[in-house]
């Protein structure tokens, strides 16, 4: 089995090396990040700018590939024009940060996963929900048990399947959760401050502990210490809303 | 009426400029938009760099105000630094290239219109599908004409309406299509290639013109010269393959 490995933390974080290190029991591994990190690029995709592709050692052993772009890039790089072989599976990750409810729309975690998927490729992206202390180890366990599952089963063709952990020991967790993307906003605002030469600027900032009702959302999955398995899907259309909207007068 | 207005070619774009006099028949227009192009940035947001915001004159007159960030990242600055009362309508663009099919992922257009929606306000991002010799007289007058309808009509909270216009003569425009987003894939890959230097370093590049025969989708009417109009939500659990990934072997 081909691997394609990606995060958004950059290809030296601790997430991704948990990640390469662990999928190696599943298959052969191709790690192909970005050189720095790109958290919160969304799907973003580098066409102004050409690519750079440098190989980075990490313990003083070939790691992979660092590139110069954004998580989508680097999983079209590592199909297109770096791996031999078509991967059988693109994993993104492991995120340091949850990437669950609307997050889902700015995750540069998610969209390296997207990226594959849309690519026909059967991919995951995997984030722990912490910002402190991360352990890894839980993580990259169950991206393991769930490569291995993906492999036997089929996943639909454009969809991909979004894991979360909480951050606990193993021990702890309570068990997994199939579910969808919580509908939670977050409440955030602007920082106002000014520099030291009079200018003003801001910073964003907000409340990123909100809670949700919805028992069958990833975002109360992850509070209840549940780690959570969404599918994702990338047509966009509220069909619901098409027949009403051609009633209106638009001609 | 308050209405506020963005886009990602960047306030000194011409789209920007023709949407923004255009929606004046229609409300107070308050303009916030990236100092500079931020194509392709996906649903991008700031957030480990503080955000500046600089008045912005047009032919010597004051337009708007230019921010150092995303579509997104502006919009969230109109309605929560700027902006005194929260706009009644939020519209992205007019954007130099179409935002059909998958586009819609990494489009910084849409991502603004997005922003808004997600923030409960009805917004539209509208596109010209060209790259050369726009002319976005049309598709201004299509925004006035949609945005008179949102004030009048109402859209589901968190969905927004994807505008799509050919780059033809409003009298060869044929008509209005409520679409959905196409599902075709667009061809790209990499040119490899070598710099003074002996360095090598990847393009990105495509065959951006594919066809769809779904006549429902918004490239098919594009191709066919009509102006799409696609409602888009961003809950993206794929619904249908819960159960299937239920009955997978996951604890």
């Amino acid at each position: 089995m081909e691997i394609l490995i990606t995060n958004d933390d950059g290809i030296y974080a601790e997430g991704i090396y948990a990640l390469a290190c662990a999928m190696k029991k599943v298959g052969n591994v191709t790690v192909v990040a970005p050189d720095t990190q790109r958290s919160a690029v969304g799907h973003a995709i580098t066409i102004t700018d050409p690519l750079r592709v440098t190989p980075a050692n990490r313990n003083g052993k070939f790691f992979g590939y660092a590139a110069s772009g954004t998580p989508a890039d680097c999983v079209k790089l590592g199909i297109k024009a770096i791996m031999k072989k078509r991967p059988d599976l693109v994993v993104s990750g492991i995120n340091l940060g949850g990437n669950q409810a609307y997050n889902i729309l700015y995750s540069g975690t998610v969209s390296g996963a997207t990226e594959g998927a849309l690519l026909g490729i059967p991919s995951m992206a995997v984030s722990l929900d912490t910002f402190k202390n991360p352990d890894f180890g839980p993580s990259a366990e169950f991206a393991v048990k769930l490569a291995r599952q993906m492999a036997r089963r089929s996943v639909p063709p454009g969809t991909l399947l979004n894991v979360n952990l909480p951050n606990i020991p193993a021990r702890k967790i309570k068990g997994v959760r199939v579910t969808n993307q919580s509908r939670t906003c977050f409440n955030d605002w602007f920082d106002k401050r000014t520099d030291p030469h009079g200018n003003t600027y801001y910073w964003m900032t907000g409340d990123f502990k909100p809670k949700d009702a919805d028992k069958a959302s990833d975002l109360n999955a992850l509070l209840a210490g549940y780690v959570s398995v969404t599918p994702i899907q990338f047509d966009l259309t509220d069909y619901k809303f098409i027949s009403e909207l051609e009633s209106w007068d638009l001609a």
